[in-house]
């Protein structure tokens, strides 16, 4: 049964991260969430990711690719009309994801509607674990996506990641249309790392089609890299060990493992 | 009934991260982990906040904080024996955590145990979910414990952070021991971004006794600040509404509610 909010007011909406994968990655929290919505909303192959108990007795609508604003928009409006909305996303909502234009819309409709981030496993945490520990130090997120960033900006951040030595995580590094940036990241990095740095590409994480790549710098063009891939550089200490790609805690002489530093 | 490995060989240890608080956030992917061990080992307080159905029936190797050499040593000879040893942690066993160490670990022992890492819900996660979306954009992740990399460094990367505008995650910003770092880093922060740049600091992410505060970098000065703290310093575009942080997607000109970008 499609449960409805019984009082006159404003709804409820849950932005919920379902992880990489089916249910193995779903945190009790968002199920939790999902159970009480009596509407989830979502891009198809998400929503067709949930276990179907949780779908059952509610209603769905799936939308397709590249439609966030009006998927965004119509949850928040049926949330202003009362209902427990649930919008789906894979991984974390709160990166790089749905969170933040839900926010902006609500702002801009000045909604009333009660929204709630429930935290998933976002890529950064399921291809870290599929490669090792490459994200035992400082990091750096950095999206290789320019249709709402200047890539001058991207570039920017790219030197300055490389610069001071983060750990790099790549979103977005390839597509059809996004054919060359990827590149020009790892010249980048070039001028600052050395060529045998380590690197480790995960495709569909905790998927049956995961593939995961290691690799170094200078191998990594010409490398399979998709929509679905994440890519992660190391820095100049990370190493590679039995197929992992391992950053250390710490640097060189700060460093001990007879010691127990925090 | 504590289950052992039957065969001869070594065994497999699971680093596990169950996240922050209590079970809402453990995946069922380290539930299962879990339940699969037949030792548990971890700092004392990670276990306690286990699910008392997860600790019954196995092993329990509860140990102090700043033991982490230790405990991963004792994990990995406990699977080596052919035990099946979940070393448990809170957050994220991959990021700023036991991961690496272990990893590290094994290769200096040349180890045969298999070892899986299994993610949690991280720090920075779950501090972006409680603040509102503060990571929808490029971000950096900087630790400000000096015990194993040097200040130099971790100056440097705070100001490659700040000048190419990446959101900034703080972990460990304050201590009893680590108490003019934090404040160093607002400094290096003024330097780039406006003084009324939003700043969150989240303390004990979905514990009882959670900390929710929004400020600036201006007056981030004088906050509380302690151990289970984390703080997200916004981009040049990050705002505060409704009491959420909340970055945009993208930037001016490049961005519009209409458009249907990525």
């Amino acid at each position: 049964m499609a449960k409805r909010n019984p009082g006159p007011g404003p709804g409820r909406l849950y932005l919920v991260g379902t992880g990489p994968g089916a249910a193995e990655h779903l945190t009790p929290a968002a199920r939790t969430a999902i159970e009480s919505a009596d509407c989830l909303i979502g891009y198809r192959t998400y929503l067709e990711l949930l276990p179907p108990e949780l779908r059952g007795g509610k209603e769905i609508i799936a939308s397709e690719m590249m439609k966030e604003v009006a998927r965004g928009r119509q949850a928040l409006e049926l949330a202003e009309q009362g209902r427990v909305v649930a919008l789906i996303s894979g991984g974390d909502p709160g990166i790089y994801a749905m969170a933040g234009l839900v926010f902006e819309l609500a702002r801009e409709r000045g909604s009333p509607a009660i929204i709630e981030v429930v935290p998933g496993i976002a890529a950064l945490n399921a291809c870290a674990a599929r490669l090792g520990a490459p994200l035992m130090h400082d990091f750096a997120a950095v999206s290789l996506s320019d249709l709402l960033t200047p890539w001058e900006l991207i570039e920017k951040r790219l030197q300055a990641a490389a610069v001071a030595d983060f750990v790099t995580v790549i979103y977005n590094p390839q597509s059809k249309r996004r054919t060359w940036q990827l590149a020009r990241a790892r010249e980048i990095f070039l001028e600052e790392r050395a060529p045998e740095t380590p690197v480790g590409i995960v495709t569909a994480a905790s998927r049956p089609d995961e593939k995961i790549t290691l690799t170094t710098l200078a191998d990594l063009e010409g490398q399979e890299v998709g929509m679905q891939s994440t890519v992660i550089i190391g820095n100049s200490q990370s190493y590679c060990w039995n197929n992992l790609l391992i950053t250390p805690r710490g640097y060189g002489n700060k460093y001990n493992l007879e010691s127990n530093g925090a």
